[in-house]
């Protein structure tokens, strides 16, 4: 008889090759908690498809079905059809702010094997910890006038000391398992009252990390040695976008987003936290079965992590590891590069 | 008798390297516009050192006096020991912003001799177009509860279509100089308000200007493609922050702030527009006579071109091209990089 735990995992493949790679993250889920954990899976039919299909976008039901799951694996999102937002605000954020997942996770790593667009990329290996749930996600903003020349448009950065000393605290315990050295993100010589904030909240909770360095940079000097110095970083901390911003140069200067994944974590477990690829669904290549699942299968990881199977994760991320290291310059479809991780696990 | 118009240029060297480089910046100005324009100067003491003195910012006095002036050259302004945001919002911003400086321009060029960090940088040559006078940058921002735990900061993006659409004019203008090729950069999946209006701007605008073609992409995609395809840039359109945040990366991509300058521009000529370097006061490096001061004779140039002489401008650009080629790698001081360029021009 078995004794291992089953979760539920709600799975939203969404749209292009989103469906591809998504049962290929499914599998090495499977595969690396083999004998430790089971799964079974509810599917959620969301995304552009879904839009375009019946004009829904997350009905009531489906979200609170997703809450009463234990994770939440996702694809990947969008068509150009669609006018930039909807499915965005109403669907990837909608997610994020009412699963209250205020932490948003993002390592990045250069593998061996993989061409960094940098002639000197170094080691590369730090984690970006961006604010989920606050800042100019909010959807805090309007406009007046709007089509006349009088129009006038505006968006609010919310920031509350509750929401950015969650994601601080949980920065400084994330470096103590690594590097142990915090880099606070901002630009507080223009956005004064939110930058300085930020700097109190990180100089307060950094006296209970007396074995924890950290330092600041703004967001533009930042870009400068995302480029010119990748590895002086461990633990970058930052809010809603900058941390967007800077995940997707970090991913470039690792080899491309599709080695990135993330993790839309809410730490305190009220709600369940979700897993994706940070690529998107790609409609160029989609259909084709040559998406590479690789950043797909890395999520998998990340959700085995968060429901406190490291070890089953670390296979995960050792054979993907070994898998690029071997194969990663060779043209493979999906399914190929999908059975070669796999038999790695 | 000379016959040539003479401009007054109020000069602010500023601090650190500032006060090294600017001297260089004048001399390159002399001697390129020979013949054609005369210059006096003003100088202002402004900056870290003004402050740590007497605890003057920007006198009214002082700001009244440059407003008469027909352009501005800046060094660099600041100093560690100054909370950040004191200068930048009481001097920087504030010049910009009482001069109408709408326009923030800031070419991104790999010069031949140049090393880029980049394995295969290919040809870099854009300009971004940042607007100067609004978005995240208008102080528009507040704090209630500042240092208990139920702190709420803001900080409001300001976007109206007056101060949109002189932007973009401007860049369909410059394009037309150019590739004529315009990239809007936003984030208009989630700042709906403020992206969807300068979508809804951009589109219209484009219409007076049938032969440029425009795209769009967001933010944090654009940080990909200045690292994985620079190439593919000739004007960069974007608000205040993205243009802050791009045009740095922009420098790293291209080799090194060092060769970076760039002009606020006030283009209708009701105040004086101020050019400047991109980099910073180096604290480190000030007092050793080491600084490079290409990026601040570039920006001499900048500000011939906006007064109109574009064949002395020229000059500029072409020294600092040829110095670059031959001797931008060998370890030269501040005075011999100025002797070089000059003998050039
Ligand atoms: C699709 C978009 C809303 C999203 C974001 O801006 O957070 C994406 O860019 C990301 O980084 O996950
Ligand atoms: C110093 C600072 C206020 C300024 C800005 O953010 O605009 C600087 O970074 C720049 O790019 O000129």
């Amino acid at each position: 008889m078995s004794t291992t735990k089953t979760y539920r995992i709600a799975v939203i493949p969404g749209d292009g090759i989103g469906k591809e790679v998504t049962p290929v993250a499914q599998a090495a889920l499977e595969k690396a908690a083999d004998g430790v954990a089971s799964f079974t899976y509810e599917n959620f039919d969301l995304g552009a498809e879904r839009y375009l299909r019946d004009g829904a976008i997350l009905p009531d039901e489906d979200l609170e079905r997703i809450k009463g799951t234990d994770a939440i694996l996702l694809g990947a999102v969008g068509d150009p059809r669609i006018k930039a937002g909807i499915l965005e605000r109403g669907l990837l954020l909608k997610l994020r702010f009412s699963l209250d997942q205020y932490i948003n996770l993002r390592p990045s790593k250069l593998y061996r094997g993989v061409t960094s667009p940098l002639a000197n990329p170094g080691d590369i290996d730090f984690v970006v910890v961006r604010e989920g749930t606050e800042g100019l996600y909010c959807g805090a903003g309007g406009a007046v006038r709007r089509g006349t020349p009088n129009e006038v448009a505006t968006e609010v950065s919310i920031n509350t000391a509750f929401g950015v000393e969650r994601v601080v605290r949980y920065a400084f315990q994330l470096a103590m398992k690594r590097k142990k050295h915090v880099t606070l993100v901002h630009k507080k010589n223009v956005l004064v009252n939110a930058g300085d904030m930020w700097q109190r909240i990180v100089d307060k909770v950094g006296e209970e990390f007396p074995q924890v360095t950290h330092d600041y940079l703004h967001i533009d000097a930042t870009t400068i040695f995302l480029v010119s110095n990748p590895s002086r970083f461990d633990v970058i901390l930052t809010d809603n976008l900058f941390g967007d911003i800077l995940t997707d140069e970090a991913g470039a200067v690792v080899g491309g987003v599709g080695y990135s994944a993330s993790g839309n974590i809410n730490a305190s477990n009220e709600y369940p936290s979700m897993f994706e690829p940070i690529h998107g669904s790609a409609p160029d290549i989609a259909g084709k079965g040559i998406a590479n699942p690789t950043a797909a299968v890395l999520s998998s990881a990340m959700l085995l992590r968060h429901l406190g199977f490291d070890e089953a994760a670390a296979k995960i991320d050792r054979a993907v590891e070994a898998d690029i290291a071997e194969l990663g310059s060779t043209k493979r479809t999906t399914e190929e590069v999908g059975r070669d991780i796999l038999a790695r696990i």
